[in-house]
C-alpha cells in the first residue's frame, strides 16, 4: 500500500480552515476518487519538536491507496476540480510525498 | 488523540537504513514507550509530487499516544537512548510534528 501525504506549511501568517479542510475538501477528495482512495487521515499541526517551536505543517492529510497507479488513475482525472478548491482554505502550497507503507 | 510525526529529510547524499529503521529503531521506540504508544506506522519516501521529483522525506514514522503529555511521559525518560540510536541509520536530523488527529 502506498500513502500520498499532502503537508501545508505553517507559514508565518498563513491561512489554514481546518474546519473546510475537513468537511468540505477531503470528502471531496473521496467523493471523486471514489474506490481508489480506500481511506484518509487528517492531522491539525499543533507544535514542532522542540519546546515552544510551531508545527512545520499547519495541517497534513494522508491518502491510502493501493499503488501509486490506483492514486493516480483516481485523482488524476479530477485533479483540475480538487486543486481548484484549495484557495478556499489555503493560501499555501502543499509539499506532496508518496511513501511506501512499510508499517500501516 | 494525537501523533508525533518524525520526518528524515531526503537531502542529496542522505544516508538511511529503512531496514534499521523498521527492525531495530521503532521496535526500540515501542518497547521502551510502552502503552504510552498506541501503535506507531512508518513510511518510506518514494517519490514527490510533481513528475519526476525525489521525495521530501526519505522516511517518516508518526507515533500515535492519547496525549501530549502522554508521549512526553513515555518518551521522554527514554530521549537519550532512542535519540542517541539516529546515528545508526541516518546522518540525517529529522523534523518532528506534534499533530492533533482530525480524522483518523
Amino acid at each position: 500500500m502506498i500513502k500520498v501525504s499532502v503537508m501545508y506549511p505553517n507559514a508565518p501568517g498563513a491561512r489554514f480552515n481546518h474546519e473546510y479542510y475537513r468537511d468540505k475538501h477531503m470528502p471531496l477528495v473521496k467523493s471523486r476518487m471514489g474506490a481508489s482512495c480506500k481511506y484518509y487521515t487528517v492531522d491539525k499541526g499543533l507544535a514542532g519538536g522542540a519546546p515552544g517551536a510551531p508545527a512545520p505543517y499547519a495541517a497534513m492529510c494522508h491518502i491510502y491507496c493501493d499503488s501509486i497507479e490506483a492514486f493516480q488513475g483516481g485523482f488524476g482525472p479530477h485533479a483540475k476540480e480538487i486543486m481548484g478548491d484549495i484557495p478556499n482554505y489555503t493560501d499555501q502550497s502543499p509539499v506532496v510525498q508518496i511513501s511506501e507503507v512499510v508499517v500501516g
